[in-house]
């Protein structure tokens, strides 16, 4: 019986021929991550199994959540990661201020690519998907262990096709592709499955969108998604990394629970209504209610932080001025993105429009600081979660979003389509 | 009997023909400010003593200690004074994101001038001295009088005359200075005192570098430091504001508790170790030491947050890159230096060095957020208080310094002189 990418991937790295939906096998890592909230929690589990990582190439600890360190008790969990680090003299020493966020950064960095199998402490790893790897978010627990081994267990997955045809109009990126489409399966639509696209609409999609896409799988309950790799993706395996890569194909006869096909021209510009990132409805839905005024809009976090989102975003607010109760924090995912954004004039752009610029953090993303809601506030989001307290206070409410509707939002002070907003 | 320019500026506001210390009197207020954390505890004060401010262009809230908001109660903190601020209809309706750090923001947006009278609920709010006013810290209750009546009580103070001369060599500035008066007088050397800094070697000394002293004037224990008004000052506020300004000079018999001879070219670069801001060590001195290893820097705040001070950092760290082992944030005290700071290509720099460029915030400084300290790390800071557990963990060490001073040991791993950090 044939094989999903993502059982290829991972029979591979079980040393199988071949695997089937549900089989338990133990597969070879090629990079294992943590950041500065699971890390300093896997390293005492790691400790009881080993004195070495496995590979000091392959372990990756970025400090990105409550960096820069927010009070004292993500200071101690820096530091411990940072010591850790040192100690076993890890290749990525990452420390605050010379890196970024972690889903952000190993592409960028080029610690991933395609036809790996990777673990990550943090529920967002399925970003590499992206670039044709198996890539999933797993405990503390696993994560020691794979620092210490090298190997974890997997359940392998059944998978969904997901069949990508057309070409995004305008101001339709992969935010409002992947809302879309959680809005039509559910939040729990693709439960431990992969979600693996093909098709000939995928060119039409940046790798920007791609890894925006795949980062939002866990949000329809995945254990993967997975992108079949083609022209755009060795380009940019080719520009940011050394390593070598395989590719994968799903088999002809690969089995999938399920077939949906997505024509990216139909969809249009789409918001996630709290509490649930299913809970989609379009921009036209949107106008059509009483307006939505909002008090905070972020643009950033490992779904959209990246150079391509912050264009789209400066490109909305060029010679606009955000509403006046309205604060913006803009939060440019690495330090890369950073220095792109000050060269081509983003920058001055956000800062003239009235936008806090902050420095690379997933800070606002999970409330974690640098832009919390108090009681009753709104926000529109590019980031990925939208439950209940997640950016604040219990009562406040998050509508994820594409930068570009973010954008029009913070000018208008409410909940805005950006097909609207004139040029100035 | 004569007065000093403190003496003078009081006396105008209570309208008196004279005043001599350790009188009481009742002065109009020129502007009365509060910020996130003390501007949400004068609010119900205020409300049991009046409806509306006494005038909408004289109150000032900023946001900026716990800002981008760090957590739900800094959340719920900013809301309070952007409602309040909304509600009363304040001139300066300032919202995150289009501010800055209020001892910068002030002078900046030309909302204090030469000759007022303000108060501000917090202590550094004696950095409006350098421009010629009279400006201090106070309570919240005192704040809360001062926004419902436009008046408030003072003790005259006594006074210490700075008589300042020669110009300060290379890599000396403000900053310098100021640890050296403090080393010099003691943390209570000026206590409840005026510091009046007079002298023709004020020519000599920027108008940041006159703001960073005047705003350390409160480590001297001081109730306000003051600066004559010269050609530089005047062309300053013509720069920045539209009110009109008063200035006056101390009498010929003014009666002063002290004088203090500076002569500014013998100022070495100057360093105040823990726990103190009057424990000053010459760089020399320093460098005779073991040498004393960091884990951060910061460079910012409303002492060194400033576009001078920005200029200078990357000066020395130009084409240098920081210590692997050490986390440097930079953190520019408004939106107008943070403009500038990318015009100029500074950011550029700091970035290339491997520094976090952040969103201004009084963030660091206080341990609030941005970069807090766990057990056993050393800082070394552009701040104004070394005090025990003031940047995070009471095991963390604080080391006040100049900017380049900052900068020459973000680069070397521990306090260095900027002196010998070569050109790249």
């Amino acid at each position: 019986m044939g094989m999903t990418m993502t059982q290829k991937i991972l029979a591979a790295h079980a040393g199988l021929d071949s695997v089937t939906a549900g089989q338990l096998i133990e597969a070879k890592l090629d990079v294992v991550m943590a950041n500065d909230i699971t890390g300093p929690m896997a390293l005492p589990i790691f400790r009881q199994m080993a004195d070495k990582v496995f590979d000091k190439d392959k372990v990756v600890l970025v400090p990105d959540h409550f960096t820069p360190n927010k009070d004292i008790k993500s200071a101690i969990n820096s530091r411990s990661i940072q010591d850790f680090a040192k100690e076993q003299g890890l290749k990525w020493y990452l420390v605050q201020g010379k890196c970024g966020v972690e889903h952000a950064i190993l592409p960028e960095y080029g610690i991933v690519v395609a036809g790996e199998c990777i673990i990550g402490a943090d529920s967002h790893t399925c970003t590499y998907g992206a670039l044709g790897a198996f890539s999933t978010g797993v405990g503390t627990t696993d994560i020691a262990t794979g620092m210490a081994t090298g190997e974890l267990w997997f359940k392998v997955p059944s998978a969904i096709k997901f069949v990508l045809t057309g070409k995004p109009g305008p101001y339709v990126s992969g935010k409002d592709v992947i809302i879309h489409i959680i809005g039509k399966i559910g939040v729990d639509g693709a439960l431990y499955k992969s979600m693996e696209f093909v098709g000939d609409g995928i060119a039409n999609l940046t790798m920007d969108d791609r890894f925006t896409m795949a980062n939002m799988a866990i949000e329809a309950g995945a254990k993967n998604g997975i992108f079949i790799v083609d022209d755009q993706t060795r380009a940019y395996m080719d520009a940011h990394s050394d390593k070598q890569y395989t590719t994968y194909e799903p088999d002809e006869d690969a089995q999938y629970d399920q077939v949906v096909e997505i024509d990216l021209s139909e969809v249009r510009p789409t918001v996630a209504f709290p509490h649930l990132p299913g809970n989609a409805k379009t921009i036209d839905e949107v106008e059509a209610m009483e307006p939505i005024k909002i008090d905070q809009v972020v643009i950033g976090s490992c779904t959209n932080g990246r150079i391509s989102d912050m264009r789209k975003a400066a490109a909305i607010l060029k010679g606009h001025t955000v509403h006046p109760d309205v604060r913006v924090m803009v939060v440019p995912a690495t330090q890369e993105v950073y220095k792109e954004c000050i060269k081509e004039g983003l920058v001055d752009i956000f800062i003239d429009a009235g936008c806090a610029f902050n420095t690379p953090s997933c800070g606002p993303c999970m409330g974690g600081h640098m832009g919390v809601m108090a009681p009753g506030e709104k926000c529109v989001s590019t980031t990925n979660r939208n439950f209940v307290g997640r950016m604040g206070d219990v009562e406040s409410l998050i509508y994820l979003a594409s930068p570009e509707v973010a954008a029009a939002s913070a000018i208008a002070g409410y909940i805005a389509n950006p097909e609207k907003v004139g040029d100035k």
